[in-house]
C-alpha cells in the first residue's frame, strides 16, 4: 500500500505543511497540488464542496505526491466512509466533543477488529494499491477536532481513545465556544491558553496536534511550540488576497 | 450585513409570497428570481436538488433581490450548516416533532452563545457582508415543520423554545399524519382545524406561519387567516401546468 | 429501428406539437416530456444548454415516447454529428441560407452514400436499436432554418436539395432580417407574407414545414394555412409566465 | 402505478439477476440496462455515486424495463426518502443490526400509517404514475443489510418486523465482522454457514433473501439454495476485467 | 438595458481593470468579483473552461457590478453568439487577422442591420433588461485579437472595420509570432515596437486598446501610455503565487 | 518536459496498445488507466464526451503513467487547442481529406514557427512541465485520420506534409466510404486492401500508422503488419461484453 507521507513526517518528527481546499474545482486543486503543499484538505464542512465534487479534487491531487485529506462535514459513518472508500488518506471530523465521539470516530474510519467501517474500498484500491484492506487501518489518519468547552472538559478522555492518532484544532469555533471573537491566529488569551492545553494534552497522549492559521508566521510559531500538522491558507483566500495586492498596487494613484 | 427581507416584510406585517425550485438548475432558479417572487425555496428535501446544485441556483438567486431559503432534507447539523455557509437566509427544517428537536434546529443554526453552529460562513461572507459573523443570528430565519400527530402533541413545547422565530405547515404530511388524504389546498376538515390550530398558537407565540399552498386563492385565504409566509406553485408544477393548457389548446380540434 | 413519430405523423398529414427547451436540466426535460408533447426540441443555439446537459435531456425524453430533436448553434459538422450519435431523431439547424448550406447540411446528417456523416451511433443504437445503421438515413429529420433574406432569395435552390425533409422557420430572425421588430406571432406584414411564401414553396417541393409560435392560438392558425411542425412555448417561458399569473394573483389585493 | 418486476418475479418464485453500477455517469447506466439485467442497483455506499448522478442514472435506467434499485450509504431518513422520491423502486440499507434498525428502514421507506416517509414523490409521480402515492407502500422493496455479528444475533427479531420484505448480504463485510478475509464468493466456513443461516431464516419468515456475488457460477449455487436476488459483477469490474482479457492476448507474445 | 461600465469607463477617459478567469467554478468567479475587479474574462479559450461552466460563472458575476466578458476559444459564430445569448457584455475574440476576420466579428456580435447576430437572448434579458435588444448593439463590447504578423499587416484594414469598438493584444502569441519567447511582461524589443505601434493605430482609429499584464507595475505603465483595458492575474496564477510565498515562508528554516 | 511514450515506443519499434473511452466519467477513465494500457484515447467524437469532462478525465489518466490522447469531433482550431492546452499528448482528427486538411492539423497543433497554435498551456505545463513551451511541438503526436475515398486520392500528398508524424484508420467509416458495411475487424476485401495500401504508403513516408479494432486476435495481426498504434475495444463495450457473458451464464438453465 502506498505509504501515508504525514505518518512518514510525523515519524521523522516534521511537521506538515497543509494547503486548504473550499473551491470545488478539480482544476484549481489540481494547480494548488502542484505547489509543492505536504497534504491538502478539501473542506466539506465549509468549504462549496460536496461528495462528487471531493472525487474529482482528490483524483486531481493524485496526480502529484500531496497527501489528500478531507474535512466531513460531521462525524456521520455514511460521509465518512464514503470519503476513505474515494481514497482519502486522512480525514477530519468536526465537533468530536466526547469520549464517544471519538470511539465512534475511530470505529468509522477502521476495519474490523478495530473498527466498523463498511468494505468496499472502490477507488482506494486505485489510489493506496491492491493491499490496501491489509494495511488501511495503520495507513489513514483520522483528526478529531477539539473546538468546544465540552472537548476542553473530556480532553484526557478523547485522547486516549485507543486508535485516535491525531486532532486538530480550529480556533475561531474554539473562540466562539469560549465566548471570544473568531479568529485563527490572534486569538484571545483564554484561547490561546486553551490551545496550549490541547497540544500539551496530546502530545503526552503520543497524539499528533494539527491547528488552523491564517498565516505562515503565525503557523511556524505553531510548528515550534510542536504541532505537526498546520494548516495556512487555502485556495479562495490565497485567490483573493493576490487580487487585494494588485487591486491595490493598480488603484495607488 | 444585508438585512434579511423576510424579517422586515414581518415587522411591517405583510405576508411573503415564496416560489418554490425542485429543478436543479441554476438557470431555472435565475429565471424565477427575475419574476419577483418575495423569497425562493430551494426544495433539498423533495426536490430533485442536492448541496452542489444549490450553491449553483443560491449564486443566481442571488443576481436579484429575492431572498433564498432552503429546505433541507432532515434534522440533520451537517447540512444545515453547509446551506447556511453557503448563504441562504433561511432554512425550513422538516418534521420537527419534539422541543428537543426544535432546540437542536436553533442551536444548529446559531452562533455561540445562542447556539453551536461552527464557525466559517465562506459565501454567506460575500452575500451577507464582512459583518455577518455578527448579525447573522439575528437575520437567519430557521423555519421548524409542523407536519405531525407528535408535533401537535408538543405545540407549544416548540413554540416557546428561545430563538424560533417562525414555523411552516406542509398540508400533505400533515394530512397523511392525520389519516387523510394528502393534498395542498383542499384538506379534510380535521387536517383544516389542525392548521387553524396551529396558526393560532403560533401567533399567540409571536412565531411567524407559513404554509404551503396549491393556488393563488387558497394562499390568500391563508394570508387573510395571519400566514405570514405562503408558498404558491413549483417551477416544475407551474412548467407542467402551462404545457398542459397549452397542449389542451391545440388538441381543443 | 425505433420509427420516428414525426414521419409517421406527417405520412398521416397531423402537425406535430412540439415543444422547447431553453433549461439545461435532464430533470425539466423528463417533467416536459411527461406532458404529452409529440417532440421536444433541446436547443444549443439560444437555450443555456451545451452538448453534455443535452445528453443527460435526450436519455430524460428517452423515457417517454416524445421524439427528441436538437436545434444546434451552428451548421457545423462536429456538433451535427455528435448530436445525432447522441441519439436525437431531429435536428435543426439555425441559418441555412444557400443551396451549398443545405447540401452540407444533408451530407453532415446521412451516411455515404447519401452523405459524408461518420460512423459511431454510440448512443444512438441504445435509443434506436441495433438496426439504426441501416434506417438512420431515411428516419432522422433534418431541419434546415430559412430566417435571413439571402435564405429567402435562394428558397427553391435549398428547397430541392436531395435529401431536405424540412424546413423551419424563425419568425424573430426573419423578422430582423427583414428589417422589422422581433416576434414570434404578430409579426409585420412584410414577415407575414414571407412566411407564407415559404410555407407555399416548401409544400410545392413536398418539403414538411415547421415554425416557432409564442402562443397556441397561432400556432393552430398555422396549423390550418398548412405547417406541420409548430413550437408552442418552452419550459422558462412556461414557468415564467405561470409566475407572473401567481404574482399578479397575490398581489391583486 | 407502474408494477415492480422484483415482486412480480418473486410471486412466480423466479431470482432476480440484478447489476451493480459503482460509476457516476448516466450512460454507463443506460449502457447497462440495456443489456437486459432484471435490476440495477446504484451504489450510494461504495460507488464512487452521489445523490444527484444518482437521478440521472435513475433516469437513464427509466428508458428500459430495468428496475431501479439504490443502495444508500447509510440507515438515514433523509437519503433513504431522497432516494424513494427519485423513483428508486428498491432500497439497500445498509448495517441494519437491531430489530430497531429494521423498524426505522421500514418507517422511514413506507407512508402513514404504516411508516413515517415523508409525501413528495416529485420524480416517483413521472416514473410510477399518478397513483404512486396509493401504492408506493406495497410496490417499493426495501432490503436490510445483514452484515454484522450484531445483526446475526438479532437475526429473528429483525426479520419478524412487520413490512420489512427483504433483506441483501454482503459477503465481505460479513466476513469481516467475523473475524474472516473479505470476499465475495469463496468465503471462509464461519461465513458460509451465517450464509446459510440468515438464507434459512429468512425464508422461515417470508423474506426474500439477495446476496452480492463475484461470479456468475457462485450466483446460481445462490439461486438453487434459495436466493431470489443475486447480483453478480458490477459496471467497473467488468469492464477492468475485459481490459485485463485484452491486455493479456495482446502481450502474450 | 443595464450599462456597460467599460463603455462608460472609456467616455470618462479611465483605464478598466480586468481580471482573468481559469477555473472552471462558480465559487471562483463569484470570490474574484467580490474584489473589485472593474470587469472579470471567462477565457474560454486558454482556461479550462467550456461553455456550461461559464454560464455558472456568468451568473456568479452577475452578483455584482463587475462587467462579464468572455473570451471565445476561436472566430466561430456559434460560441459567439451563445456567449452573448449568456449575458456577456463584452467578447475577446483570438486570432482576427484580417478585414474579413474583423467583420466577421462585428456582424456575429450585431443585430441586423449592423450584423447576423441570431435573435435569441435568453439569459441576456435577464442580466441587462427586457429592452437589451434595442440597446445591445450600441452595449455590448467585441474585442479583436491582435496578435500574428498577419494582423500587423493588415492592422489599419481591421481597425478601421465599421462597428469595431476595442481590440485587445496577447503578448505572448504576438510574441511567438514574430519570433521571440513567449511573455507577458517583459516582451523583446521587437514585440514591445509592434504593440506601441499597435496602440498607436488604435487610438489613431478611435479604438479602444486592451492588453494582458503580468503584474500591476507593467499594467500601470501600460495604462500610461494609453491602453484602456488592462488584464492582470488570473484565478489560478494568483493562487499558485500566494501558495509559493507561503510555502517559502514555511519552508524558510 | 515529460516524455511522450508513443514516440519513446515507437523508436524502439513497439506497437502501442491503446484504450478507448466513450463514457464521460473520470471514475472509469481512471478505472481504465489502472488497467495498464499504453495510451488511452477520450473520444470526443462518437463518444458520449464534451471538453469538460474530458477535463476529468485527463486528470484521471494523469494519475498513471498512461499516456493520454483525444479524438476531437472535428478539424476546428479552437477544439483542438483547447485539448492540448487541457495536457493531451496526442490527438487524433478526424475526415483529413486533403494537403490542405493535413496542413491545417499540423498548423493549430504546433507553435511558431511549426505552426500557429496560440499560447496558453494553462493545464499542460502541470502535466508536461515548466519547460513544456520549449519541448511541445516534438514531443505530441498529431494523428490524422484517413478514411475516406477523398483522403485515399490524396493519401501521398498528406502523408509528405512536413510535421505530420502519424495517421489513424477508423476501418467503419473507411468501409462506408468505399460502398463497404461498416465493421472494424471483418472489413470487405476492397477495405482490406485499402487499409494495407494506407499502413504501405505511411511506412514509406514514416508516419506511424494506428487502427481501431474489434479484437485482440485482429489487433495482433495489424501488429504484425506493421501498426504502431492499436485500440482494442472501450470502456462501454467491455461493460456490455461482460454484462452479456454474466447473463448468458445465469439464463442458461
Amino acid at each position: 500500500m502506498r505509504p501515508n507521507k504525514l505518518r512518514e513526517m510525523w515519524k521523522a518528527d516534521q511537521a506538515v505543511v497543509n494547503g486548504w481546499l473550499a473551491i470545488p474545482s478539480a482544476f484549481s486543486a489540481e494547480t494548488m497540488a502542484h505547489q509543492g503543499w505536504d497534504s491538502l484538505t478539501i473542506d466539506l464542512q465549509h468549504g462549496l464542496i460536496d461528495y462528487q465534487a471531493m472525487v474529482g479534487m482528490l483524483q486531481a491531487i493524485s496526480t502529484t505526491e500531496t497527501v489528500p485529506v478531507v474535512r466531513v462535514p460531521w462525524l456521520e459513518p455514511g460521509i465518512l466512509m464514503k470519503t476513505l472508500d474515494a481514497g482519502a488518506y486522512g480525514v477530519i471530523c468536526p465537533m468530536v466533543n466526547t469520549r464517544e465521539d471519538a470511539q465512534k470516530l475511530v470505529a468509522w474510519t477502521h476495519y474490523a477488529p478495530q473498527g466498523t467501517r463498511s468494505f468496499g474500498p472502490v477507488r482506494a484500491l486505485l489510489y493506496g494499491g491492491a493491499d490496501y484492506p491489509q494495511h488501511a487501518n495503520e495507513t489513514i489518519v483520522a483528526f478529531a477536532m477539539i473546538e468546544t468547552a465540552q472537548a476542553l472538559d473530556n480532553l484526557d478522555a478523547i485522547l486516549s481513545v485507543e486508535g485516535l492518532d491525531a486532532i486538530y484544532i480550529g480556533p475561531s469555533d474554539l473562540s466562539l465556544a469560549l465566548g471570544c471573537r473568531p479568529t485563527f491566529d490572534d486569538v484571545e488569551p483564554k484561547v490561546a491558553q486553551a490551545i496550549d492545553h490541547i497540544l500539551e494534552r496530546a502530545t503526552a497522549h503520543g497524539v499528533a496536534a494539527g491547528i488552523h492559521n491564517g498565516s505562515a508566521p503565525h503557523a511556524l510559531q505553531r510548528v515550534d511550540k510542536g504541532f505537526r500538522f498546520v494548516t495556512v491558507g487555502s485556495d479562495a483566500r490565497l485567490m483573493a488576497a493576490g487580487s487585494q495586492q494588485v487591486l491595490a498596487a493598480m488603484r495607488s494613484r
